[in-house]
């Protein structure tokens, strides 16, 4: 019993020596009510295994959506034990010609691995090479942080895929969003990008721009 | 006609400006045949869609392990196209009964991912908190980098994980094998663990070390 | 005479512990011959004070230019000793009409500063807000890294821009060029952004695409 | 009309998922009042384009300068949009005979871009080379980070150059500030420079140091 | 007199130009009542010469430890100026027998400088070699972040060690508390690590573990 | 004998999916006859326990120093294991009235640990505020990365510091060598500094400087 007590003692001492609040120290689990950093939100202060585990990593109704395609996101709004640790994950569902538009991510690589179905995934690098294949289970893919990239269900199945990303907040950004479903006048989408009035007009109406 | 070679000579000439060896631009394919730095390993100088694909994310023979789990790792060594984007994943397949010994990854956070059966996944915090918990499909787990954790196979039936890092290399050190499966010599491992000798000396008999 | 060369000594002494290779020590002026790695290209042997100098941050002839636009950059692969520094530099030359049509940095935030004239700069969040403001002479304006971004001469008079970047090689990827200027296929673009397949087809002569 | 609300839907929904704060995922601009952390300020909760743009990058009066030197900056403090960016930028001009003590930046790289005259910019690296050069308008160059360095106007006119460094906050430390503009004291000085006291004294009256 | 006014204003003028808030411009001694953030504290508003010191950096009373051996850490907790800057310190004083158990530190490399005595030191890399050593005086050791370590006392007299690390906060786990210090089941400290049940009710019994 | 065989057989497979080429995974201790790279110099192929311990870690002779101070680093030429690990140390001996002139790290924040005597350490930071003060053994003191210090022995007998850098490279800038003891001209060491022309002139002559 002596001896049991004194290493107690012994190793309290060294823990309040080396780790005063010992629940920050190894993780920081977002208190997504406070202030964020540029390195992340500031740390809850009590935790408990709940905190590290998301349980809402299912598949959404794919036939709500006009794209027929359901993205589940695990990012640090969703995921706050993400918060500074450089990772996070989603999942993507697709139906039969489903599909996750052209798009990038400023944040964060990404990786494809696939659980069901047929899924052809694409890149296009920097020198503008395409780097474009279609991923059948037991096959991942890496897509490079920033590149623009898009997802489609290839086969006359629903398709899945579980996805990670090298940030805890990724970011995303929808070409057709970005240019069609916001206030950027018509005037700038034309010059910017050389489309024609009408097919810029026709996709504001879609995406639901003004200007 | 006219107009497409001059937006041609434009844009080749904005690309030459800009990007003059574009493929180690976006991403660096590891070359593993050269000396690696701290960075990771230096890039290939030509890749192709291939590269960025790793197709062998199946799942192996467990009844050949002795813990009945087998674990596929795409890390750089297997996945060259992860070099230098700080991402990599893996697969990990039990058996009933199978299970990951208690190990620590010095150099990454680890999301895991139930893709079938019922996983009980667990670590401990430097301040000694025990984090345990069974997950079931639909869950995903986050372990802090490089605390000491394990995983095996709760339910009555095979269970499969899909696993990313935050790290293109996260390193592997199963405490077992560090004890026990080398020339560390019993008199070291017995003074640094407080283990009885006969304890030492068969599990040593186990993991094949010396000393 | 002697106290003189005693310090020499001393100070030959201090150099020569603390600092064997010292050309290497403070920056890394890129050798453009040898393979990148993740953190850059290996560095130089030798430097002069020529390295330090990037003597081409002139203006081009933007009357060969579709767009009326010049773009000189000063990145590794144009400037060598950035390599390494987190930092690079361009200059930006537009006709009146002239423009940089919508594009994005993967791996670098950018400041536009005004050297001339007026120029319209905008950027579109990943919440899908759009902020856009025509700059003089005396502003300058950051566009967070990896955004959809443009930039056009908004006056009657040539205008010319300097911008930093916060990175070595910041990459490019022009929407226009990664969807039309390639061989991505139109079937593939139009499923993916939703464009009309006329439109596309035109958008491909216009950028030398094929498929 | 249907088709439009659903695609608004799709997208919100995506968005929500994947951003629910939006405002400070791509950018960080920051709050001043707030306590600084060591990646920077927290963010601030909302912003419009006027953050992004700094609108007093022009030249200050050179003539109420003893160096006939005025530095503008666009660091954090002054332009916060770039809290977080690793960027900053700044504008000096020099009247004929003017220039900027010796100095060095200990938490950024730098490289200055002439706009107009002529202008000697040099540095010192760790193993004591000395480059120095007179830049005029077409040439740039780089700092590397924490080192001495100088800049004057080596011109009949007026000098001008924009600057851009490598962190939103580079730190600025003036040898002459340092030893003799603050309450060091002489001895000290005398001892770590060798310098005669008749000279500490002198400097220390010009610079307004005590002790 | 004019000229000291003078040059005072113009510095004056160049430091509230860079450094609004200089007390954390160069360091951000922490403020341990605020919530971490994940690059760590935010900063104290007013420091001292004092907070920049460590007095406490003295051998404790190893007679009273179990282990013989007392460490006193100068990390983020007890030396806040350490906070943001990537470094940190502690002491290791070991009697006679005296040791640390195997442990590993998830955040930090480890330098050991031997001050008096004989310690052995070692360190299990991921590949499973051990590198073991007796060092004494006028030798120094690294131990790279996250692997498996020990350091005990070698030597007949009191044996003393200073220690600096990688991080302000390097953390620390034995593996013995880890395993039995704690709740964690008996049932599964058995099966992630091969020990027979009296083992781990032995040292679960000595290192004051329950379940 | 079976299940030995088992176990290793199967934990080989773990290591060699995991670690292929394992002795670089944990470390990269530097191959100093490659060149570097900004991340360091590439590992070298095989390494044994003597790569990770520098034993030149003693005094040198003060009584050959004009300074009557010694300085022994052990940073990534002299001590290739720390190369990657963001750290490194070094010994300063000081005699009685000896010292080291003001110099910057451009690379590293320093923690000095007083081993004997009596040793005044000084900073200053950026908003030219002086932290100076004589430390005994038992104290340690932080100074922040990139700015101005000196340490010089205070007391009557010969006083030893152990050094820990939070770079394998810190580098050293000696302001009275940047100055005077290298090719820089007389008339730019003057009109950058406002020392007197005598002044520069005598201290070229005791640093053995040219120009």
């Amino acid at each position: 019993m002596i001896s049991k007590m004194i290493f107690i003692i012994f190793f309290l001492t060294l823990l309040s020596h080396s780790i005063t609040n010992a629940s920050v120290v190894d993780f920081c689990v977002a208190d997504l009510s406070s202030a964020e950093t540029p390195s992340g939100f500031p740390c809850k202060s009590s935790v408990t295994i709940n905190d590290f585990i998301f349980s809402n990593f299912n598949s959404g109704n794919t036939s709500n959506s006009p794209f027929k395609a359901v993205f589940t996101s695990a990012f640090v709004h969703q995921f706050p034990a993400v918060n500074g640790l450089e990772i996070s994950a989603a999942r993507l569902d697709m139906d039969v010609g489903g599909g996750v538009p052209i798009h990038s991510h400023r944040g964060a690589s990404e990786i494809v691995m696939i659980v069901q179905g047929r899924i052809t995934v694409g890149f296009i690098s920097s020198d503008n090479s395409v780097f474009v294949k279609t991923l059948s289970k037991g096959q991942i893919m890496i897509i490079p942080q920033g590149l623009l990239h898009f997802q489609f269900n290839a086969g006359r199945n629903k398709a899945t895929a579980f996805l990670s990303f090298s940030s805890s907040n990724p970011g995303a950004q929808l070409v057709d969003l970005a240019l069609f479903g916001n206030n950027l006048s018509s005037a700038i989408v034309e010059r910017t990008t050389l489309l024609d009035p009408a097919q810029v007009k026709k996709l504001k109406a879609i995406f639901g721009g003004s200007g």
